[in-house]
């Protein structure tokens, strides 16, 4: 790989678009695929993403736009997927060219529902990526702060550090501090459940809990993940540091957080499917919450808040109910 | 002791109102000390404090009133305190009363401005009260939540067991669940830092930080709490729990804080001075963050949040460029 690495940014939503704006503060060039031929064509004439993060203004000349994605990916060294995680398998069935050689860096948050995996797990299984060269970019970071150029910290997780630290340096910048993990696993399983527990608070929310059961309920919520993730991959971390309580309390006291806004819905009495309509897209917790589930199946950690989201997503039961019990349960 | 011990509540502010509420749900009469007579006799005649949680309506035969603390000492077994720090010696000079033989319960959350001492260690230093006979009463809990009946939890301390069941029992009700802890220095510790942080919080929001550093200031918090109470008092702790980190986030988060809205004004560009006479009392973590600062000169725990807060509120540095350099210590 060459000195200066060329990066692809795959995706036309808010995260991808904050993803491409930090890139253009360090490199010449990024390719960056999206769908949307629209958006491509704004872009283009207009300098904005017409329909996320659209205050932001590019240099076009920084941009090779294109909804092609085997050009973008033929195009770059690294490769950050940054699409919701039930699109990726479709995206990646459109692909002829090969990932090999690739460093793949996930920035989805999500399982992909069609393998029950997390991203970094999925592109090593199906796509037989070495682990050194998967990365997952993580917050506490919202799009829309970036958008802002407010200060925000990314957490770069890497197998390999060098990859690592590349990936680093080309998103800092004077909003942008980044730090480097080798947790791969346990930081993409921690922005995954995240969502769960968002949805958990905001079903809360719309049942009528207030801010004190909120802080218990994220209280709770740390220590099931720590349970939860020391048994999917066992190693030294403190759960505590940004990538983890951060990115968790970033979410889950949203007010702009989908997942949170999903549950609230739940909570205010809204069926799944009525809930998902209304919001015309899917929260990633709720494909998280069924996978969490059904991974706990073996690693039967204790999660009483996983369990009671799973509960009323997918059993049909009754959100007020459901947490009444689960009150009894926390502390 | 008898069976059915008795309780005065020290304190006719929010906290102490929420406090008295609860424990009207359990026992037939407590003892309730104010300073303002008026007060006393509102509530009397209107069945509500008309200055704090108005909404309240108390069974007045329940309340054994009087602005003589001594009145309200000599009736009771458990003495809950719950009137600010900096009061607190003025009040027990005025004790004629002996405390010996009483379990004295500090829901107060701050340092004695005199003595430089948590509460718990100012009753034992000052009126050699045994550690067993000194409790706290901690959160994650907003009195205006209590008033609202919204489902709280509370966390009670104390070297004697049967004590903190004693009174988790008495302040149970369908909305209060309590769970009980021997760690009454580091809670009480807990409580009192989480002022700093949620001023660190507030002067964050004034200078224009967002969300995304809010949350990454929390993670940071709770990880410098940790150190910070290690060395006071080490002992098997979980600081996730909901007395220390639930009751950070409540504080943190709140736009009701005193402490974060103190802090905010100084992030504004008001002075320490201006911001007091604005607020017209006095932000408990503002004396916290000078009793942590002088502490830390023994214990040397490594906490530039608390540094940064005492810098800004101590040393007449400019918030904004203490932050700057706050967030490269950050993480």
């Amino acid at each position: 790989m060459s000195d200066n690495p060329k990066f692809a940014v795959i995706g036309g939503g808010s995260w991808a678009t904050a993803i491409a704006k930090m890139l253009c503060s360090n490199v010449n060039q990024i390719a960056w695929y999206m769908r949307n031929e629209y958006a491509i064509e704004h872009l283009k004439l207009q300098k904005h993403n017409p329909n996320y993060l659209s205050s932001v203004e590019f240099d076009i000349k920084k941009l090779l736009l294109t909804n092609d994605i085997n050009e973008a990916v033929a195009h770059a060294d690294y490769i950050i997927f940054a699409i919701p995680s039930a699109f990726l398998s479709a995206e990646l069935e459109k692909l002829t060219v090969s990932l090999k050689d690739k460093v793949i860096f996930s920035a989805i948050k999500g399982i992909v529902p069609e393998t029950s995996l997390i991203v970094g797990e999925h592109f090593h299984n199906e796509y037989d990526i070495d682990y050194d060269n998967i990365g997952v970019i993580t917050g506490p970071c919202h799009a829309e702060e970036v958008a802002l150029e407010r200060l925000s910290y990314l957490t770069i997780a890497c197998g390999d550090e060098q990859h690592a630290k590349t990936m680093a340096k080309n998103l800092n910048s004077h909003y942008i501090k980044t730090k480097i993990s080798d947790d791969i696993i346990g930081t993409e399983y921690a922005a995954m459940l995240k969502n769960i527990y968002a949805i958990a608070a905001g079903i809360a929310h719309g049942l009528g809990y207030g801010d004190n059961f909120q802080a218990l309920l994220m209280s709770n919520s740390i220590r099931e993940m720590k349970k939860f993730i020391r048994k999917v991959h066992k190693m030294k971390r403190n759960i505590n540091d940004s990538a983890y309580l951060g990115d968790l309390l970033v979410t889950g006291y949203s007010v702009f957080s989908r997942n949170r806004m999903f549950g609230n819905m739940i909570g205010k009495g809204y069926t799944v499917k009525s809930a998902m309509m209304e919001m015309s897209m899917v929260a990633e917790g709720y494909y998280a919450a069924k996978s969490a589930h059904k991974l706990n199946e073996s690693y039967k950690a204790k999660t009483p808040i996983i369990d009671a989201v799973y509960d009323i997503l997918y059993d049909g039961k009754e959100a007020k109910k459901v947490f009444k019990k689960l009150t009894e349960k926390l502390n």
